[in-house]
């Protein structure tokens, strides 16, 4: 860590950056100011900390230019650089809900789009994800144990292939989709079994991983995002039990809560009636939203 | 600045920067694990000193986008943001010449180009780039005086309309070529008088500095790189005394020692024979470069 520097170039570097942060002293908005000054003062101790030279200043000008230039409609790679950072995941341990009664929240990841299509209690959001095929139910409430009715919850997942639909060509959903709580507060979809999958290492994040001898792989998971009025807004996964990449997800995801048990069975019918003559699957994961403050 | 936090959530959350800083641990450049560590401290410590928010964190992400979609081959967003963040002066201050009597550098900015064009010594760089013709010479030595031959100077600057030849449109060069110091170690060129001009506010770093009330203007300058065998490559400006930005500088670049006096001449003959109708201008820069370590 930085600590005062009374050096001759010391007082010279701390002298840039303190003219740097009263640059700042005309912004009107007080906690973009505070933002910009720590920023600025921790951009500037990592460059002195480490001795930055031009060279390597260099290299992270045309690292983060690639960053930018393979971001797209369908790819994040600004999100995927955060997350391998584990960035992500300090911002979601910054904002996690104060009650420990509460869902725990994890990263957002690079996958969620907007307009995914809405599907009725008990339908399935595959539309094509291949898979083995995965009832998950379980039920909304409050921290009170409130069911919370009309709940919206969006799922997404990758396919059996470890590729979300946004990363396959043309424009075809699958694997993802929104539905709403019941009167009582219970959900049930139909999905695939989630895989492990690499996070997209075709990239410079990718060549990141690489140099610093890390895995891409993330442990299989289904993304969660649950809305309701008066309620915190809860972005989550749910874990499978066992997978192999658990203690080693490239974006540091994994926490004990959201590691769930996936039932299987054989051939036969499901518990919505629907008739199977192939394996499926089962998991239960009950979602507890906090008061909105 | 972050102290050692021992509430439960500092704990919980320096767990975060701990185990990302750990994932590095497996990287054969010692180097490069060395800054990463560093930077996911300080990345990670910034983000709780200012308890960033998810939406703040969306809105870093978003910004970044528009950073790297503004980018291309002749803008440069990435050095930008890095130069009004003043990160650029930083890294120049880290990376100043250690012997005092060695030219300043300064801020490398964004619009250097690989392949201008060359010119003898006594040419011009105008090359149609318009404004008040401006004389330019001095000596290039080494800290100890010996004069350095031969050493390729690159210069570049704005026309009269604060543009670079990178910002117009079509691929003309003007303003900018790189010439050889004689064999005593002199240099001399025609340019025009550098104006004061604003950094490109038309993107996500003018936001920026509107959002925090500050201007994009930088104090006329002349840029020069210059690369000897067996000395420090400089990158550094000629400022012009008496600039109203001097004090203003956009990216910080000010040095006292970089400013420089422009003689103001009637239209008449030059120094080297050219006959001028108009009025010009003369600079005189002497350039000490460090020896190689
Ligand atoms: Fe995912
Ligand atoms: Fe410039």
């Amino acid at each position: 860590m930085t600590t005062t520097d009374t050096t001759t170039s010391g007082k010279r570097e701390q002298a840039v950056t303190d003219e740097v942060v009263a640059s700042f002293a005309g912004t009107k908005d007080d906690r973009l100011r505070e933002v910009l000054e720590s920023l600025t003062r921790h951009l500037h101790a990592f460059a002195r900390d480490v001795r930055l030279t031009t060279e390597e200043w260099e290299a992270g000008i045309g690292f983060l230019t690639r960053v930018g230039h393979i971001t797209d409609d369908r790819r994040q790679e600004f999100i995927l650089l955060s997350d391998v950072l584990g960035l992500s995941m300090q911002v979601v341990g910054i904002n996690a809900p104060a009650d420990p009664r509460a869902t725990e929240s994890t990263v957002f990841g690079p996958f969620f789009v907007d307009d995914a299509p809405e599907v009725p209690l008990g339908g399935d959001i595959a539309n094509g994800a291949t898979g083995t095929p995965c009832w998950v139910t379980g039920t909304v409430t409050d921290t009170d144990g409130v069911p919370v009715a009309g709940a919206r919850i969006d799922v997404w997942e990758a396919d059996d292939d470890g590729l979300y639909d946004v990363q396959r060509d043309g424009d075809e959903t699958a694997g993802r989709g929104w539905l709403r709580s019941g009167p009582d507060g219970g959900y049930r979809f139909w999905s695939v079994r989630p895989s492990p999958y690499p996070i997209p290492y075709d990239g410079p994040v990718g060549d990141l991983l690489t140099a610093t001898g890390r895995g891409p792989m993330r442990p299989a998971h289904l993304h969660f995002k649950v809305e309701a009025p008066g309620h915190r807004t809860l972005v989550t996964h749910i874990f499978v039990a066992g997978d192999p990449y658990l203690d080693s997800d490239a974006v540091f995801g994994v926490k004990d809560s959201l590691v769930v048990d996936v039932a299987e069975h054989p051939p036969g019918t499901a518990p919505d009636g629907r008739a199977l003559d192939i394996p499926w699957t089962g998991v239960h994961f009950d979602i507890v939203l906090e008061k909105a403050s």
